[in-house]
């Protein structure tokens, strides 16, 4: 049995044990998960703003002239929405009809807002067209048509393939060798410039997403990307703005080094500042990923076939992250005492599926069945994206304040 | 160009092209569409009846005494399970206590239904412990204890783990080289057995869950799997029932020949008929999966990167089986010309994700904008996990009657 003997990795100042209890922000995690009961799902508004403001700092150092969208399809607790119209100096990024009215409903003004989807519908246009100053990004020479068809005249950007990847997970690319539905290619782009002409449609700007959760290492790739797309603006020199998507990355584990703010920011420097271009940015992950955490209860704790299966209160449904994804969730107990034992444990959820771990193989200190646990990094794609599958979608939310 | 020149694999008395209108039982599923509008869930009930009593046949034929739990994980449209109660010779496998409550709900009674959950907690066992005459199967030893304290002297059956598996994915097991959470290992059986002695828990039953989707090539597996549970049985000459869960198969390729049911009534009768064993089945995806078409529209038509694709109306998180899963799905016009084209597309969804693709680099007849398309093979582990991701989880759920 090994021991824990320090603050682990991921602590932080808003997060980490205070007298052997977790607290997120100044939230008592135990505290929270008794009254609220599991699961429930925790956000820390004042991280995400700290990661919002850190994008800004680092883009004003270097003088990128920048705005930033909250990607809400990472996380669309309206609470928080709300708290980033309020707190947060950015505005919200939309990639549905719904989505785009959620942002409407809860505050934030059509300038507010910008819009790229995908597979766009007649219908979905028609909800554009109704929103004339939202930022739209066609993601097609179809969509072209049939947006010139319903609003000539209108400003639009150009959603762009940046042909190559800057992902932190190489099995999932936005772009790169193989063909993705996303974007015009370099070999369309003209067309697609002179299709918007003939409808008078105004692109002035060349929106591209290349990545997901990249980090340092991947910073050069990002950097191909930047030179793929100069090459796109010189054949539309009336774009005075590009959307480099979201897609930064969260350390997500102990030998990840964060994402070095001061690099990538001069790198969007180099690319933005002589070509007098604005920046526009969509971060929705990289904003509320480790701002939230997922509490739950240990069911059942069992040595099955030589592996030690933690069973929890909670299943691949409610963050699909580590079962579909291979995305490395941190676990670790709610209570924790100096000095305890830890051991190898397997996270099993409460779903009749073999995919259904949380977490597999992971060294953390030992808890018995009725404990309470965090999972952690679940702040993006869990929610948003969970489902009722087995009838086991009950759960709760709560924005942490403080 | 390809030209279409014959009926497809997948056709069938009950799906199939009529004056070049593509019918689900009587329902004419271009007329349905433009009805319901897209996407849309179409389950043709008499086609789950013909699965049901596909299975049914063969057993009797073999003089296999048995009884079938439709595992409602699958599809729990609940017209569909009130349909099965009425015209179907099924009871209900539940595997949470949501989805016990909602057998209850729409028509089954105790007695009609068996429970098998996973990581099961105390609040689960509280909410079993209130339906006494469910069979409940114990898939943890921690489970045995903690049931055996609500309620001593109670039936229950065990799951245990095969320890091998009979997948048509290689990639998805429940059991099989590496660990999985699923059910007691034979190294703990004795133990289980006398856990539930303690308690005078009566252990009536075995359980086993082995595979995903299984045809007659995985049935040498199957028989294996078979062999194991015989060896566990003579441990516990008391049970008399075997519950061999569900995980049968349909062809989901050209290549694919059906479940050989002659040949897997035969395997079982030999296993169970000289043991004087009943056998239960928990089929969910066998029953419903080739009963259910998703309709959707063609929203865009475009060549990107070299590929053709095809973007739709619906995404992954309407139907996830191509995108994680990798099952394949067929996809075809609602209306067919006779000799009409083929080409070889991607059929993308409208959700902003990398994985979004519902179908890639398939055969089939040309469309364009504006068509009316179905997905077939979607009937199970479709809606039931289905998610709202991205906003785009509006849909609407049709039973076919005739």
């Amino acid at each position: 049995m090994n021991k824990v003997t320090q603050s682990d990795w991921w602590a932080r100042n808003n997060l980490d044990y205070r007298d052997g209890r977790l607290f997120l922000g100044e939230q008592d995690l135990s505290r929270l998960a008794r009254a609220a009961g599991t699961p429930c799902f925790a956000y820390h508004a004042p991280r995400v703003i700290e990661k919002l403001d850190g994008l800004h700092n680092a883009l004003d150092k270097h003088g990128v002239r920048h705005s930033i969208y909250y990607a809400l399809k990472a996380n669309r607790y309206q609470p928080l929405l709300t708290y980033l119209r309020l707190k947060g100096n950015c505005g919200i990024d939309a990639c549905s009809p719904r989505e785009l009215l959620l942002a409407r409903q809860v505050g934030f003004q059509e300038p507010e807002i910008t819009y790229t989807g995908t597979s766009v519908s007649n219908r979905d246009l028609d909800v554009v067209a109704a929103h004339p100053e939202v930022q739209f990004n066609c993601d097609a020479i179809s969509t072209i048509h049939r947006l010139g068809e319903r609003c000539p005249g209108r400003r639009i950007g150009l959603r762009v393939n940046p042909e190559a990847s800057a992902s932190y997970l190489e099995h999932i690319s936005y772009a790169g060798e193989k063909a993705t539905k996303f974007g015009i290619y370099a070999d369309r782009f003209e067309e697609a410039l002179s299709v918007a002409e003939s409808y008078d449609l105004h692109v002035t700007t060349l929106h591209f997403h290349s990545a997901l959760g990249y980090l340092n290492p991947q910073l050069d790739g990002f950097r191909t990307i930047l030179d793929h797309v100069a090459g796109m603006l010189e054949k539309a020199p009336q774009v005075k703005c590009v959307d480099i998507g979201g897609g930064l990355g969260t350390p997500l584990r102990a030998e990840d080094a964060p994402l070095d703010l001061e690099a990538w920011a001069g790198l969007l420097a180099e690319f933005a500042n002589p070509r007098q271009l604005e920046i526009q940015i969509e971060p929705g992950d990289y904003l509320v990923k480790d701002a939230g955490a997922l509490l739950v209860e240990v069911n059942s704790v069992e040595e099955k076939g030589g592996t030690c299966f933690v069973g929890v209160n909670a299943g691949f449904n409610l963050t699909n992250l580590h079962a579909f994804y291979r995305f490395p969730l941190v676990v670790t107990p709610l209570c924790l005492e100096p000095g305890a034992e830890t051991r190898k444990v397997t996270i099993a959820g409460n779903i009749n599926e073999g995919v259904d771990t949380l977490a597999e193989d992971i060294e953390m200190p030992v808890v018995k069945e009725g404990d309470l646990m965090a999972l952690l990094n679940i702040g993006g794609y869990s929610v948003s994206c969970g489902s009722d599958h087995c009838m086991r979608g009950d759960f709760s939310e709560y924005l942490i304040l403080d």
